[in-house]
């Protein structure tokens, strides 16, 4: 029998919150889950800087990602297997990019990708095509296996069944990303009837689709998302200790870029500041390592990276007003030279940032990476996306909506210093409450 | 108004998955939130190395002690209110005590303290009194608040009903860390009926007493103690990934002590090698930091530290089998030379491991702390010792349970070097398990 | 003191697996739950023929108005006190408003009311009013106190802000039915975040708001009272039980019209069947009587009285279905025709139904009972009504929403009498599917 | 392909709040639970008189029965296939063992069994071998297969396995009460790890057994059981409602005895009265038609009839003290003598009642129905009894504990009449209560 099919002795099997148990059978998944890129996972949360709102939101990607393979397993096992369109030799490639959907993520990414223009995407696929263990594990199944999993995350896998299990409008990673993010924070949103939508899940050709019984279901699961993003993901606040993330990494780039020398002698950094960094370098990264950094930082000279480093790792956060960048960017020019005169650098202490949601939306050939509508099986055999069915779906499909905010110190600005400009930006600022 | 009184002109909520919500309305807990002494329990984990077998159990201690308040502010504000012997004067410090309860924890701090002989309880009551922003908070209620915060922690309070709000067999700190690590861990132990003990708590003199028609309740509390204490705090995996971790600080210990120079040149450990660490020094560390270390030291020269660094990262953990100290003390002692033989070094790679408990007990003057007892309130106004009541908890009432292990590397018994001696030592080992 | 504001010496409490503990401390309340007549709601189910699908579903009226009264409780307990617009002496008509406002329903009552032309309405105020144990407490509070709670009841009270606490479209009767009834069935919708809605109502004026914070929430809510609709209340099979419910009562009251001499001698219908009933004959109903009568009709000679009662008691229900009326009416009108040749009674085999909701409604004036719409408290202090906010709400309102469904008898169409006439019919309804 | 192996063309599944769904595939099962015996479950409550105190508690039979197949279903399907002592010929037999065992419950049959000296488990088998639906479904499968079902429920089937799965100290029956008895009253008790016992149970030639790894799962649900007896199954008051039910009973059959004329001309307990009733007119009862006659009989003439009655339908229930029998005997003698010189029939208002329970015990030969114990199945394969191995279960086991409670209706005890004997017995009563 060949390790493709191997099983363990002996079922193991991880409590987990969310679905209660997991189960291994596969040898090849046990493998996985100990190798030292897959246990990185442990040191990188789920949720960013949600935590500095949610106080639950501590768990991390690890947990993540063994649920998004247990809700794959139970499609591949209970629901898909008789079924014509199911092929059974699809079953643990879908098992391992389930997995390994995650694996390339940096610490606290959002941020940490868009300073040092990475992407976790890309990281994946070197992982899983790289000199690591993962990738031993999965060149034993065969040669082309590891570049099979690496198809399946990025989409171009042949077959789009498979990919539409890890990536759907109506996927594993999604469906397991809200109910647990809803545990974990503990909120009440998040919650729909999975049991539900897996019974009513069907393989078709090139897709998953959802028999018409379930529609009230999806509905459900949509809702759930909807209010998971603007209750939990785009929080006001965790996006305040993001940008003060964002700013600090920002911040130390800027030094280097300008000789700064670093009182700290340790160099995780210094390939990413000069842009030569390794996959091995990538994968020494973690959170602990840089709130090791952040804490180091706190003692640097350069009173911006002192100061921003000491907000985040003591929570001393910006405060926030809506911000409307159409109509108000006079105001933030306005605002960044009252800062100045202030004497408080705009780069790194007013902020705009800005979320933004589609909740669903069907097929727009060309546009925004094509996302797949989710379509429901009708009696009749039939195949009808879910908005021409759902008056609810269909009220919200295609809404983008977005928010904007503008993040700033309000201690800063009310101190002894400079009172007339700081009196000047604070009416200002109070405008923007109105 | 006084600072001791002051409420915040709105209350403030955190979501909570336990207590789903908790309510601050007091202005001094919100400024101790917001200590960075409070803020650093957000990077030490409430349970250890669990999280290496409970995937879901990486909740800090923050959470806890946000728990633990919230807990005492509902019997201070609910249940206490208009009570003979309930005194509103102690509200504050009540508050206070549960909610600073845990402050002087370290990173991994059982395994932490063993190895450099420090006490969390004396760091806890340092940060209370010393040079500390939370020092600065309690300090504005008055000159001696801070000092019975300390005793109410420390036991030594004069009133003796605030200690048992915090410290008794049935406190604050157990009714929320039971069910919060349920919660977490995921597992189905750990829940009992909190809101009925709650009712049925009443303030009598020197302690806290629960109506007997709460009986049944406490009952189920301390049976889902049992549980808890058996199913997950004990676990033997976690208990591995313990070990490892005390033998890293330690080796760590050792080779400073032997001149060996370490390649990386920090120096958070240097004064707890030296014991001569600072009050500032023990807050600059947490559990980031100390990851941050082993992952430095799994490239150190050093082949043991090294090892068990790389061990305690990547967990590949120690295997065990169960160990009676009484009757193998030899068969350790005879391990420990094959071992050597073998040319693995048994201080490091053969440890014993115990785990105890006794999950109630009545009060036995002069023995083990001289726990307080639960006391019963009849409906003749009598007070009687639970154990006299319930046939239950009279039954696993003083009697003390503990499980021995012992530790070892199973893999490197099995590789290519030393046969004949490994063979021995994996007889002697396998023995054992019968 | 009075008696309107005596206090019980102890608190009684109902242990409620929704709300988790139901608080009494009021004697009048105390002494309402143990009239007669409210006692009379535990042999009335909560969701009529709904069991017959959802097994869970045999919980009783009398679960739900305490659930009611305990929501009404916590609102006038713990959110309202000390705001300007709430005056605490409606607190008391709250509170019996809350928990009498359902004391008029009869057995089955959606059925029983159509065939009997009764208004469940009417009786709430009849019993309120009428010589009754219920009016004999009330009016201990004062001569006008039972007409101040049937005026709530009635929405004509002079204090809007009482009426809308029980009767709006955010009130606590919905937010306890829709918990209530998805516990009870065990279905995943019906839950929202209650919790955070009772923090942030406001009272003001005339009415109950909803601060802007608390938005979402209310999504949510309107969410879940959309699905549970859907999903429970409109279930096709439960329908299908109540349809066969109506017409066991027509066929009944149709016999007796027509000199129909019934075996059995009670006389539990006979004022319903010649309309003089009185106030003590409708509350000596109840479902037990009714489910007794129509065993005791399985035995009766009329054939339609017999097979109806049975398919009822023995769960034999109606298949069905999809009609649409504007275009199926000609095809009702033909398959009346041939049932009839068919030998099987259209009047009782054939009948079609509709479910109809309006998930949520602004204002119009004239229109539908002018239902009250629910209204933002924004942080300027200006009210908002809800659908101009959230753009979710705005999707589904106004927008009625109605399925028809036809039931027939399936098994009499297949069985062995009139072939030709039975295999028109099968292929007019097998049409009707596709 | 037969009938015993007929898979119905797709999966029922009834939505059910304890397992989430119950899963039908077997035509026989489907075909059972439409039987009218099954279906007359819906009409006897799972509980009795319980929601007297716990509202919640008005869950059926039908309800449990389906729960109980469902967690045996769940054994056969997942647990037990593949493994050498199960064999799979068992399967059907189990299921419907499962599905009926409690087919013969009366109307509160507690009380009624008393009364009128029946056995449920006699009719149980009455109904599975006599001229009924459920019988003619099960002949379909084999000529003999209503027996094996019949003797499975007896416990004399030839496979002691099958039995153990649906009566020993840790069977589906009750597994499936625990959980749900719970989950409608509300109480946070009845939760155990059900998931891990049955991923741990074994089939062992004439037993279930369970892995070591799985005793503490056990342990839990034992206590759990031990709580809910004496949480909700005894609970006093419940109790009360109950003794007032056996008392109605008692009386109504005395008047009948004694040539009383009924002014409710209905027969259906004459049979009952007279001893001889058949089957049919057993399986005509239900609570509905019970709770007709207490109402009818509300207006008879008889003054205890009509006088207990009332308050079981209107909930006037007994008070009760805690009585002795050992010590108290002759204070009970001499309150009946008390009792009947006041003007009140003791043998109707002074009434005795006792709840008893053993939570677990090991085999004791020849004693109390030879209860099976719990086995464990060790490491080493040896089986070893459970509170050998259990310290928590050896406490309690074998451990009986009765409660004793006298009953009487207080309020008659403090009106108007012979006001000198009334005080004698309160002052009896009173001293009970001390």
């Amino acid at each position: 029998m060949g390790y493709a099919t191997q099983k363990m002795a002996e079922e193991k099997v991880f409590k987990d919150p969310v679905h209660r148990y997991i189960h291994v059978r596969d040898q090849v998944i046990w493998d996985l889950v100990n190798t030292r890129e897959f246990q990185r996972l442990r040191r990188i949360k789920q949720l960013g800087t949600s935590y500095t709102v949610f106080h639950g939101a501590e768990h991390s990607r690890f947990n993540h990602s063994l649920g998004v393979y247990e809700i794959v397993r139970r499609i591949c096992d209970d629901v898909f297997p008789g079924r014509d369109a199911w092929n059974e030799g699809e079953r643990l490639v879908s098992l391992c990019a389930a997995l390994l959907h995650d694996l390339g993520h940096g610490p606290f990414s959002h941020a940490f990708e868009k300073v040092f223009n990475v992407d976790h995407e890309d990281f994946t696929r070197r992982i899983l095509l790289g000199d690591t263990e993962v990738n031993a594990v999965l060149a034993r199944v065969s040669s082309g296996f590891p570049q099979d999993v690496a198809d399946v995350i990025a989409k171009t896998y042949r077959n789009k069944l498979v990919v539409s299990l890890i990536s759907s409008q109506i996927d594993a990673d999604r469906m397991d990303y809200l109910q647990r993010d809803a545990y974990y924070t503990g909120v009440s949103y998040g919650h729909f009837d999975m049991e539900r939508i897996l019974r009513v899940m069907r393989p078709l050709e090139d897709q998953v689709v959802i028999k018409l019984s379930g529609m009230h279901a999806v509905e459900d699961y949509i809702m759930s998302r909807y209010q998971m993003y603007w209750q939990v993901y785009f929080h006001p606040v965790a996006r305040s200790a993001e940008v003060i993330l964002r700013k600090i990494l920002q911040r130390a780039k800027e030094l280097d870029a300008n000789g700064y020398e670093f009182k700290q002698p340790l160099r995780h950094f210094q390939s990413f500041f000069d842009r030569t960094f390794t996959l091995k370098e990538y994968l020494a990264l973690d959170e602990s390592i840089l709130m090791t950094y952040f804490q180091l930082w706190m003692e640097e000279d350069d009173p911006i990276l002192s100061d921003l480093s000491d907000r985040f790792v003591n929570r001393r956060l910006f405060q926030y007003i809506e911000f409307d960048p159409g109509k108000d960017f006079r105001k933030l020019a306005e605002l960044a030279v009252l800062f100045t005169k202030a004497g408080i650098d705009p780069e790194y202490y007013l902020v705009d940032d800005s979320s933004s949601d589609l909740p669903y939306d069907f097929y727009r050939p060309g546009e925004e990476g094509e996302r797949l509508p989710i379509h429901l099986l009708m009696p009749n055999n039939e195949i009808k996306e879910l908005s021409r069915s759902s008056q609810i779906v269909d009220a919200i499909s295609g809404k983008r909506r977005t928010d904007y905010k503008l993040y700033f110190p309000e201690e800063l600005l009310t101190d002894g210093k400079k009172k007339a400009v700081k009196q000047q930006i604070r009416d200002m600022i109070r405008e923007g409450e109105r």
